[in-house]
């Protein structure tokens, strides 16, 4: 057996089952970085005091991404998110870290919504600042917190 | 000036003004890498062999992922993508490599198209193999080329 | 303290958590007008008589906007809608009123639902008739009627 | 004939043929208000001040709403939006005014992305300020500028 | 009175209202046949030896597909689909019939989608084949089992 | 090799360089069947004359279907569609053809639109009638016609 849960005995990809499975309270918490030039850490540090928010669109962007998780990763189910938050904390003197915390009364977890969050708020990120570093990289994205669910919890680094 | 393109003098967000540039021909490369478990890594590489083929999926994955990129990034242009191509190259023992290419003909470039389809296709792995590796990690994501258009040939590690 | 339900004690913006909120049946009713040229008011009325019927797709469109509306609004939460109407009500000379109905089965409301099948129906109607009068206006777009949940029945002028 | 281009003569709608007009540059402007208490204009222009921006998030999904108005409005064609600016001036005591910029070089006018770009926006103001006021309403929704394409320039009020 | 379920008595579209339906666990199957020329058929089959997976890709997408379905279909709810299945059996000399299964646990029906993973399943198969065969056919699509629900089990040919 | 031009060589899908195609006029012309019970047809035709319009609702359905073909099926090319019409014609006693003609000025064809277009408008009318007939079938999906472009002018049956 390959262990694979979206893939049946014959190796054919499917959206599998979680009819049987209870509606239960989960989260899931994931976290990246933007590593970047720090000069380009310094003008978006600049830009929160004002003028030109590049968080502030990216963690709109993150949000609104979580939301497209399951048009996005072909096997992912449709998920009715009931909390979705994004915040940046910055790593002098070169890179910003991103944490999602996703939140759904649902039949199974919220993981990849939450790492869609963080990448697609890395993604804006570099977008918004490629006129001046195009070098930036997205790093060390991964889940931090899984609750909830039969699988139980788990606490990654 | 702060320099961010996307910011207009008062610091308000826009989708810039690229209605003078040229059409022209661009293209972008981007990279990434999903770090996992050895044996994450043998059991992708068996479904290779023709069982449960985590890669195939997450190659579709990206290239659709592409195609949505002015829907998720706040101030991407829509672009008619004119080529797409995502592959993957094992890195014993314990990553795979993502490698994206997109074409356009068109007044801006591909780069977000293509850090996009990495990101995708990087997510939707984590998707198919969670259940036996939580703890995969998705690394180095970066531009590696660009060509095409005013700002000329960039090339990145 | 701001007041504001969607951004946090330091002004960040997110998807707030509904997780503890009760799921109940929840309504909504919004309306708005389109003012426009009387001839133009007539010829949408003789389209209902059989040729080129610019309700029924404004009706449509309104419909499937509001199966959007957590595509478009950043901080709204997926909801599975369970009832929409729209309905329009002609006011001569020179304006039809539209109405919208929705509802759910909900942790949170439907206004947003209701408000933007209200929007695309009228922007709809604008698009049908805009070859024949480029001065048509959207007006009045308001809430008129929320119930259910725990900030009980809210009824608009 | 009714007038309407986008029915037959039979009276059936249909995405009309642009096929052998002109590729031009074309731009739009459209405008609209929303009217609300005092009091909430007045909490929105202190957020304005670095807590809870209400009109940030606004611009952003004015901008990304334009950018699915194919999706939205049945009959209008996809094209690939060169600008696109929201803006907002606010309008003491009681309400703040939105003007949304597109911009084009295609065989169709940008008119309808405007004017989803001013009701998204709009919508979105709505939403952040709903828990503190419902009866905001949506109002003067118009177009007040187009130009390029073969019927020309059109100024309204 | 006309019996159709998605109208009023005015004959006015509408998603008809399920509010007071009960939560069951529903179930649909649907299938299709792609014909073509024998030629074709070979060489999708070949493919499945390992080069160029047609089928692979006709899978994943009848699943993305079905899970688009209620912004396809006008007046379909959407649904948080607990399964989805897509499988291909060879009809030698020269067709390939698609099944497809979907199952929710909610307030209406899966027929919708369940014909519609089919068709996109059917439609990606014509595009992946069309370069050698522009005459495939896409032909018996039917629902053939559906239960839960108030209207009981039902089973087509 | 296999002929399939959406695969390399060594079998991996792709969306295909199509940069260096000429920017063409092409059209495509697809059509499909929905069979029925006689009933069933009889009550689609009385709809017709005002009360309950199914082919009206199947036909924006279907235009608006044919503009999300590139999202829908993994490895098309988005395109600017110039022109979409979708047309029924009943064959009596129990069935109604369906044609979809789409054109585009671009770098590939519009048959997956002109075929996306009819299914999409097939399904929107088993779902509008579902309720008094599920025994219905799509049938006969195919291109008609292709023409323009380097592979030239194909007529189907």
């Amino acid at each position: 057996m390959s262990g694979f849960t979206h893939f049946d005995a014959a190796g054919r990809a499917a959206m599998v089952d979680v009819s049987e499975k209870a509606e239960t309270a989960r989260v899931a918490v994931a976290r990246g970085r933007v590593v970047m030039a720090p000069e380009t850490l310094a003008r978006i540090l600049e830009g929160q005091m004002g003028k030109g928010d590049v968080l502030g669109v990216a963690r709109l962007a993150g949000i609104m991404g979580s939301k497209r998780t399951s048009d996005l990763i072909p096997l992912c189910h449709p998920l009715m998110l009931s909390k979705v938050t994004v915040d940046f904390t910055p790593e002098p003197p070169d890179a910003i870290a991103i944490e999602a915390l996703v939140k759904v009364s649902g039949k199974t977890g919220v993981e990849m919504e939450a790492l869609t969050a963080v990448t697609v708020a890395a993604l804006t990120i570099y977008d918004m600042c490629k006129a001046i570093d195009r070098s930036m990289r997205i790093e060390d994205v991964r889940l931090v917190l899984k609750d909830g669910g039969k699988s139980g919890r788990y606490e990654g680094a």
